[in-house]
């Protein structure tokens, strides 16, 4: 059966995460995508998804593939895809797969950005759903921290319960932020993106790695605290993880 | 009574505008403001707002100004309107302002900015209430359109009715446009914003500019035929009025 990628935008607020979870009736992005292709194409079709974000996180580059029935197989599915999916889901792009494309187990880097807000009191309220208001932030402090995060690491202290894993060791390959562009008024800058990529994520480490992070811009953590955090391999001794609403999964490389 | 100088941001979607329509019982951001300010002084409080944003137009700089009993002028005013405020309004920051300070009449300048979409079938769900989705369009010839633009001119052609003013001279001092940056995926930039700065529009001017421009983009006008819809003074000459939702009053000068 032809194998089809594609690449998917979505507003995760309405969404209980990408993952369909069985036995429960929840809304899920992979679901929408399944009914949808179930429409097209006159069974059901199973969805892999690259990665499985969580309730309320968004993504501008979500991968996943799919086996598509041969007589079914030339649609113009950009079209027929969007025509049928929520205004919430939006499919960017269609491809045709090699047989044994993968969209997890081939991905080699991903990129998340996590957005966040420098007042506590005042937001755009375009913004609101998308950041995390976390109020004036130490963002050389917060800088001097990831360069701790940077590299091949043992990131067991910032690995959420609930997903097995064979190892907890990822390699960061860039960790930047710059302040969003055309934001902020009266010369003050009100948002801040910062972006991670690595070759994988643990379960909500994107999340856990932007709560450490923020407390060091508030200056409750030093930069220097870092090498201890990671090397207890313990999620308890992390900051708390961050808001799922300020997550975007960016682009899936392969 | 002291005055004070509000700076309002604001998610048009759910609004009938900017302005109080008097007789009818529609949800405008001045409405909200004065409700807001009437349960924290004891009494009516009319706000004048420098402009009146269109329904569905969003802001992130409108400036209002309102005369406070003296009694109720000292207050942590930011957090007190921002508690009472729902939340696709914000207040960014409350100043005290002279005595003779007028929102509307005292703007020198005004910037606009407008969020245009190079796709019609694949979007980013979190962007589809802030752009208008035209397509691909020829930026070049846009940017020529716009030098016609720029400058003294009068802007009869550019204007809906519904408002007597006594002149529909204006000077815009720039046109100009940016990729937004960390948009795209694969190397594919989708969201271009234009910005619009004049010592003031016309009803409805920018709206009708832009309209403008996306026909020049989608090369059904030349950036040459510019001077002759100018010329015309006529408003039927001219391409069709934009959807709101593209449009940002992003800043008011003074």
């Amino acid at each position: 059966m032809p194998r089809l990628k594609f690449t998917l935008a979505y507003d995760g607020t309405a969404f209980h995460g990408w993952q369909i979870q069985e036995g429960k009736a929840c809304r899920t992005v992979q679901g929408c995508l399944e009914d949808a292709l179930e429409r097209l194409c006159g069974q059901a079709v199973r969805v892999h998804g690259a990665g499985r974000t969580d309730a309320g996180v968004h993504a501008e580059g979500q991968v996943a593939h799919a086996d598509i029935p041969p007589e079914r197989a030339a649609r113009p599915w950009l079209s027929a895809l969007n025509a049928l999916l929520p205004d919430d889901v939006s499919v960017l792009r269609v491809e045709e797969a090699a047989d044994d494309f993968h969209s997890r187990f081939m991905a080699r880097e991903k990129i998340y950005a996590y957005h966040l807000w420098l007042s506590r009191t005042a937001i755009f309220p375009t913004r609101r759903a998308y950041v995390w208001m976390t109020g004036r932030l130490d963002l050389t402090a917060m800088s001097l921290a990831s360069c701790q995060l940077t590299g091949c690491r043992d990131f067991a202290s910032f690995q959420n319960a609930g997903t097995e894993v064979a190892s907890t060791v990822r390699t960061i390959s860039e960790i930047s932020w710059r302040y969003v562009e055309g934001q902020g008024f009266g010369g003050q800058a009100l948002e801040v993106v910062w972006l991670f990529r690595a070759d994988g994520f643990l379960k909500q480490m994107v999340r856990n790695l932007i709560g450490c992070l923020v407390e060091v811009g508030r200056n409750k953590l030093q930069p220097t605290d870092i090498p201890a955090i990671l090397a207890a391999r313990d999620r308890s001794v992390a900051p708390a993880t961050a808001p799922a609403r300020g997550l975007v999964l960016k682009e899936i490389l392969y």
